[in-house]
C-alpha cells in the first residue's frame, strides 16, 4: 500500500467477448499459462467477469437464461503465480474488499430450464426465470421481486489454486466413475472434460487441446483445492487458507456474487455480477502439514449484515420427499423440503413461486444442518430474515395477497 | 404470572425409575392419556428427564453408554391437553426459559458403540465414549475435554403434538417401506414400533399394548409434527409454531440439551440433562391453513451467545467420501467430510479424536449448507468458535501438543 | 462444582426486615465484620435484597415510592472474606449467573418525588411514579407500560470490595468539599455519612456507631472500588476485575437489576428485584500493579440480547438545555436533552411522559457519547430498540394514539 | 439507478486548493448559494474533502498538525437544493455507501497542540502528534501505531441542512453568551463568526461578507440541524432524518471518517480522509411535526463490524478528576477519567501515551453512559475491542513491553 492506490493484476473489458481475452480461462489444469506474478505479501486488485461471461442482459425476458451456453461460462481471472509458493505450502488469501464495477451497477439471478442446467427444485419448477438486481450502495433491489431489499454479503463464488497432474487425474477418475454409474439417469450428475469452447488463456494450440481433453470443469467445488465453493460468508475481510499443489500456486478467482443464500438453490442462484476483488496473498511455507489440511479452511471477516436472531423465521424440513417416500438420513432431500416449506409460506403474500425460488437463492438465508443422526430423518432448517421485506411477513401478520408483479420469464 | 411464581404442570423424581412415573411416555400415539390440562395463554413449568431416563452416571467410565438400553429412552413429559386446541389449529409454544435442575448441575455427551446406537462417524469411531459436563451458571466445562468452556444455548431436543391415527399410519407405512428396502444393510435405518419397554403414561393395559404395537418411535423428527428436531437454536425466547392433529393437541416435550452443535453428530451428542422448561401456550385457531404450514416453523429468541463472525474457523467438506468415491450432491457425505476435517485440525493440539468427536457434537458449532447445486459436489461448512478454547487455536497459532487427558472410555 | 449443586454463601428471608438480618449492611466501611469466608477459585451463590429492602409493593399506587425511606436502602450481601486476598491484589469476579427468586417473579421501576430522591429529569417530571414488571422466563412485561416486552440483561447494580481506612477518608474529604461548595443549591449533590438507620451487619455497638459516623454511603459508584456502577452490560458471563484494599477483600454485592437502560435515568430506574447471583472468585496476586489498574475493568459475557444495529432508533442531544442556554461540552446536559427527544417521540403513540421516563430507565437503551470535542457542544445519542414494542414505532410508522393506560401514580 | 452508474453531484480536485473550488463552503448560513439541485428520491454520489482541505501530509512529522490553520477547515460539499423540500419537512438521507477515493488510499488522525486546537486530554497531552493510516480494502493499519488493524465503520462526520435566519441568530446569541461568560478562561469555549478565510462557495462578494460576519462555524454539532455530530455508527446503510429549515433544504455534507471512536477524543480524532458518499434523498412533507422532532434522529444500517460482547474490555471512570476533586454528576469528567484508565492499561504493552490517545480517538471504541444518577458520581465506560490487536491484550495476558515504534511527533 502506498499513496497511489493498489496495483491491478487484471482488468476486464466488458465490451469484448470474454473468450477472447487472455487473462481468463474456464478449466482447471496445471498447464494453463500464468498471466502474471504476484509477490508474497502483495495486495492486488483483480477484475472478474460475471460467471456467464456477459451472456445475460438487463431486460425483462428470461430467454437469455433459457438459452444460455453452459460451455461458455466461468471465465476465471488468472492463473496468477504467487512468488515462493510451492506444493505443500498454504496460500493465505485475505479478501480485503469486493465491489461491483462502477459502470455496471446491476446483477442477475436466474433459474435454468430443466433441460439446460436445471437446479435444486427443477422437478417442480422446470422453466427458466430471471431477476435483475440494481445495486444501491451496499443494498440491492429488483423490479422483478418487489418488496425486498437487502445489503449484500458480497463474495467470490470461486477461488482456488491449480491442481497438480495427479490431483487432476484423480478428479477425472472419480467423477468419470460416477458418470458411468449413473448413465441410466436422465440428468447430468457430473460434467466430464469437454473440448468445446475451452478457454485456456494465452495457451498454445497444443496446450489448449490438452486442457480441453483433460481439464476439470469449473462447476463443482472439490475438496483438494476449493474452487466453486459458493460459500456466502466468504466475504470482505475473510481469510481463506488454500492448499498449493503446483509451483507458483497458479491462483484463479471469479464468479463474484453480490449476495447468495445458503445452498444457492437455483444454481444460477446468487446475484451474479462482474466486479473487482482486492486480495492480499501470503505464502505459509509447509502450511498443509502444519495445519493438518486436506481441504480449504477460512475465517470470515468481522463485518456482516446483522439482523438479530429473533428477526429470522426458520422453516424445518426432513428426509421425506414430496411423494411421501422415506429416505435414509438424506440431507439433500431434507433441504429440498425445507426450501419448499419456505416457498409455500411466502406465496401467501402474493409472490409467485418462481419469484420466491429466485429470492431464496440469492437473499442471505441461513441453511443449517440441525440434526443428522436421528434415523431415518435428517432435519435441516432455512432461516429467512424478516427485515429484508418492506412489509410484515412474521407469523403473526395477516397474509394479505399483494400485487407483486412477476419475475422475467422465458418465452414458451 | 402473579406474585407467587409459575405453576408446575409436571415434576420429576430423579430417585425413581422414569418408567414408573405416570407423567411420562416414550412413544408417539394419539391414545396415550393426557396427564393434565393447560389453559390457552397459560404459562407453566414442566420438568423433564434426560433422554436416557437417568441411565448415565457422573463417572469416568463409558460402560454405561456402551450398554445403554435404547428401548428405555426418551421419556417425554406429557402429553398435555391444551384447552380449545383442535385439529387444523397451530399451537404457538413460546419457550420462556430452560434451566438445569438445581440439584443436578451436570450433563453428559456420549458416543454410542457402533453395535448399539452408533452415530454419524461410527465407521471411523466405533467405540463408546463419554464426557461429563459441569454447569457453572450459563457456562459448562468438562474434566474429560480440558481447555474448552462455553455458554450453553440451552433448548429442548424434542417437542411436538400427538399424531392423528391417520398420520401415525402414514409414518408406519413409509418407515416400514424403508426398513424393508434396506433389509440387506447391516445397520438400522429406521426403528419399527416395538412393544418392549413401552411407557404409555397412565394408560390401561389395552391401550398400552396398542401403543406398543403401533406407536411411533421417538428417535426421528418427522415433518408433520416436529418431534425430535434437535435444533440447537430453538432456545430461550424462541416461538415454535406446531401443527395440531388431535383434539387438545396432546403436547409433549423432553430431551433437554444444555448445548448442541449443528448436526448433533455423535447421536447422543448434545449435553444431555434433566431440567425444567417454562412455556407459554397459545392456540391459533385455523392456524395451519392461515400459515400455509405443513411442518413446524420457529423464530429464535433474541438472546444467543455471540462470538463475532471473525472468531470462527470454518472447515469445508464435499461429496467425496474418505475412500475417494464421488457421490452425487450428497450433503450427508459432505458434512461427514467436514466433520473429519475439523477433527484432523484439532488433534494437532493434543486432543484425541474421540474427545473432538464429542466436542463437535455438543459445542455451538455452526453447520451450513453452502452450495447444493454444483454437480456433483455439495459443499458444507462447519464453523468452530475459537473463543470456547482456553488457548489459541487459530490457523496462525503454533500447534503445540498439549496434555489434554482423555474422555471416558468403555472397557474392552 | 460437584453433583450436589452450588453452596449458598448467603440466603435472605423476604418475610423479615432486611435491617434485622445479619448478612447485610448498608454502608462501605472496612470495620464491618465479614459474614463468611470464600475460598480462592470457589463458586458460590449469594442471595440479595432488592435495593429498597422490600419497601415497594406489587400494587398500582406509587405512594410507596413517594414515601420511600432513603436511609434504609442498599442492604448489600456481605462482606465476604476471600481467602488469600490482600491489598494490591485484584479480585476477579466472574458472574456465572443472576436470577430472580423463584418465589418473587416480579420487580419494579420507580420515579422518585423531586423532594425525596429526585432523578435525572426531575426538573421536568417532579412526581413519583412506578411500574411493576412481571418476569416471564427471560422476558418481562408490565401492566403499567403496555405494548413493550423485552429480555432482561440481568446484572448486579453494586459490587465492590471494602475501602481501606485511607481510601474511606479520601472519599469523605472530597465529597465533603463538594457538599460544602454546593451548600447554596437546593438539592443534594452528595450524601455525607449518616448515623440514621445504619446497618453494619453483626457489628458490635461500638463498631456500628463508628460505621455510622464514617461509613461511606452506597449511592455513588467510586473510582477506587467500583460500588454502585449501574453498568447494564455487567451481566451473566461477565468478568469484573476489582481492586483489593483490605485483607480478605471484604467483597459485597447487591442491588440486582432484571434490566436497565444506559444511565438508569429515573434513579430508581432499573427493574429492581431481589435475587440470587452465582459468582466464581479468583485472586490475582499483585494484580493492581500488573494490570496498571486504578478503577475496576470488566469484560462482558458472550450472551446478550441482539437486536441488529438496524433495529434501533437513535436520538441525538447536545449541550444546549431546554431554556436555550449554551453549556460548554457538558455531556450531562446533552444526555438529558437526548432523553427528552426520545420522550417527545414516543408520546405520539399514546404513552404519557412518566411511562416513557420509566421505560427509558429500565429497557435496554444504548446511551453513547458520540462527540465530546466539538466545542461547545457535546453530542450524545440514545438508541431505542424497536423490537421491544408490540407495534411499529419506526419513523415510517403512522403514529396512531393508542390507549396505553397509565403507570402507577402517587396520590396528591 | 440504471445501467450506467450513479450521477456525481459533486467532484473534488485534490490538486487544487479547496478554498478555490466553488462546490464547497465552510460556514453554515442560509444565503450560501446552492451548487446544484437533486430530485426527491434521487440517488447521487458526492465527493468530499478531508476536513482540513488537504493540509495534512502522508509523512512522519506532526508539524503540519501543530501548525494547521483552523480557519481553513471543514470545506463541506454543497449546499444542494433538494426539490420540493420546504421548512417543516424532514429530509430523509439514506447513506447507501461511503468510500475513500481510489487514488487516495490513506487517512490521518491527529492530536492538536494545546495552543492550536487542543483536545479532550490536552491538559495532560499538550503536544501535537499524528498517525497515518493505510487503507487495505475494508481494513486500515498504521506504521505509527503498529500492532493494530481494524475494519472501518466508515461515515460522514458532518451532515445537515442550512439554518434559517432565525435559527442562525439563535445560535449566535447563545454561543455568544457562553463566550462572554467564559471570557476569563484561557481556552476557547466556542467559536464566534469569523470573516477570515470564509469560503461561501460561488457567493458574490456581498454575500460572502455577510456569511463571514454572521455565518455559524462548523465545529459544533447543533440540536436544530445536526451538523458536526461525529456519530461513529452513522455508517453505510444508515437513515438520517434531518429537519428542514429553508426552502430546498440546502443540504451539505463533509468531514468523512474511515473510522472513529465514541467521543473522537483527540478532536482531530477520527481517521480523516477525502472520499465519496452515495446518498438517496427523500422528502417527508410535514415530517417535523409528524415525527415530533426537534433534533435529528437516525437508524444505523444493518452492517457493522461485530466483535462479540465478550471480546471487549471495558474501563470505568467517575466524576472525580485526576487531582482528586469531586465533581457533581459530571459525565465529561467521568469520560476523561475513563480514557485515562484505558491509556494506563495499554501503555504496559509498549505503546507510548500519544499513540494510545490517537488510537482511542479513531478505533471503534464504545463510549457508554452507564449511570448518571448516583450522586455525585456519573459512571461512564469505554469498551476496547481486543480483536483489533495483533497480540493478546486481555487482562489474563502477561504484559510484555514491546517495541512499538512511535507516532509522528511535532518538532519542538
Amino acid at each position: 500500500m502506498g499513496k497511489e492506490g493498489i496495483r491491478y493484476a487484471c482488468k476486464i473489458d466488458l465490451e469484448q467477448d470474454a473468450a477472447e481475452q487472455p487473462y481468463f480461462h474456464n478449466r482447471w489444469h496445471p498447464d494453463i499459462p500464468s498471466v502474471g506474478s504476484i509477490k508474497n505479501n502483495e495486495v492486488v486488485k483483480i477484475e472478474c467477469h460475471d460467471w456467464t461471461g456477459g451472456q445475460i442482459k438487463n431486460d425483462d425476458s428470461a430467454d437469455d437464461i433459457k438459452n444460455v451456453d453452459l460451455t461458455k461460462v466461468h471465465y476465471l481471472s488468472g492463473p496468477f503465480d504467487i512468488e515462493t509458493a510451492e506444493p505443500g505450502d498454504v496460500l493465505l488469501v485475505e479478501i480485503q474488499d469486493v465491489q461491483p464495477l462502477q459502470e455496471h451497477p446491476w446483477g442477475f439471478t436466474g433459474i435454468f430450464d430443466k433441460k439446460n442446467g436445471g437446479g435444486f427444485l427443477d422437478e417442480i419448477y422446470p422453466k427458466a426465470a430471471k431477476a435483475i438486481w440494481d445495486f444501491e450502495g451496499i443494498f440491492c433491489s429488483s423490479r422483478h421481486i418487489p418488496g425486498v431489499r437487502f445489503a449484500g454479503l458480497i463474495h467470490p463464488g470461486i477461488l482456488g489454486c491449480a491442481p497438480s497432474p495427479e490431483i487432476l487425474a484423480e478428479w477425472n477418475r472419480r467423477e468419470g466413475e460416477l458418470i458411468q454409474a449413473c448413465a441410466h439417469m436422465d440428468r447430468d450428475v457430473a460434467l466430464a472434460p469437454l473440448p468445446t469452447n475451452v478457454h485456456a488463456g494465452s495457451a498454445s494450440a497444443d496446450i489448449k487441446e490438452k486442457v480441453g481433453k483433460e481439464g476439470a470443469r469449473t462447476i463443482p467445488g472439490r475438496p483438494e483445492h476449493g474452487g466453486n465453493c459458493d460459500i456466502k460468508n466468504l466475504s470482505r475481510g475473510s481469510k481463506v487458507y488454500l492448499p498449493v499443489h503446483v509451483k507458483g500456486a497458479k491462483f484463479s478467482v471469479g464468479d463474484l456474487h453480490f449476495s447468495q443464500g445458503d445452498g444457492e438453490i437455483s444454481f444460477c442462484g446468487a446475484i451474479e455480477m462482474p466486479g473487482v476483488i482486492t486480495i492480499k496473498f501470503t505464502v505459509m511455507k509447509g502450511g498443509m502439514k502444519q495445519l493438518g489440511m486436506k481441504s480449504p479452511i477460512y475465517q470470515p471477516g468481522p463485518v456482516q449484515p446483522q439482523f438479530g436472531p429473533g428477526r429470522y423465521i426458520y422453516f424445518e424440513g426432513f428426509s421425506v420427499d414430496e411423494n411421501g417416500k422415506q429416505h435414509y438420513l438424506d440431507t439433500t432431500v431434507a433441504y429440498r423440503q425445507t426450501s419448499l416449506r419456505c416457498i409455500e409460506y411466502l406465496r401467501r403474500f402474493g409472490y409467485d413461486d418462481y419469484q420466491i425460488y429466485l429470492l431464496l437463492s440469492c437473499a442471505p438465508v441461513e441453511g443449517h444442518i440441525a440434526g443428522i443422526v436421528d434415523i431415518p430423518n435428517a432435519c435441516t432448517t432455512m432461516g429467512l430474515p424478516m427485515d429484508i421485506f418492506d412489509f410484515d411477513i412474521s407469523p403473526s401478520a395477516i397474509p394479505e395477497k399483494r400485487d407483486l408483479g412477476a419475475c422475467a420469464k422465458a418465452s414458451e
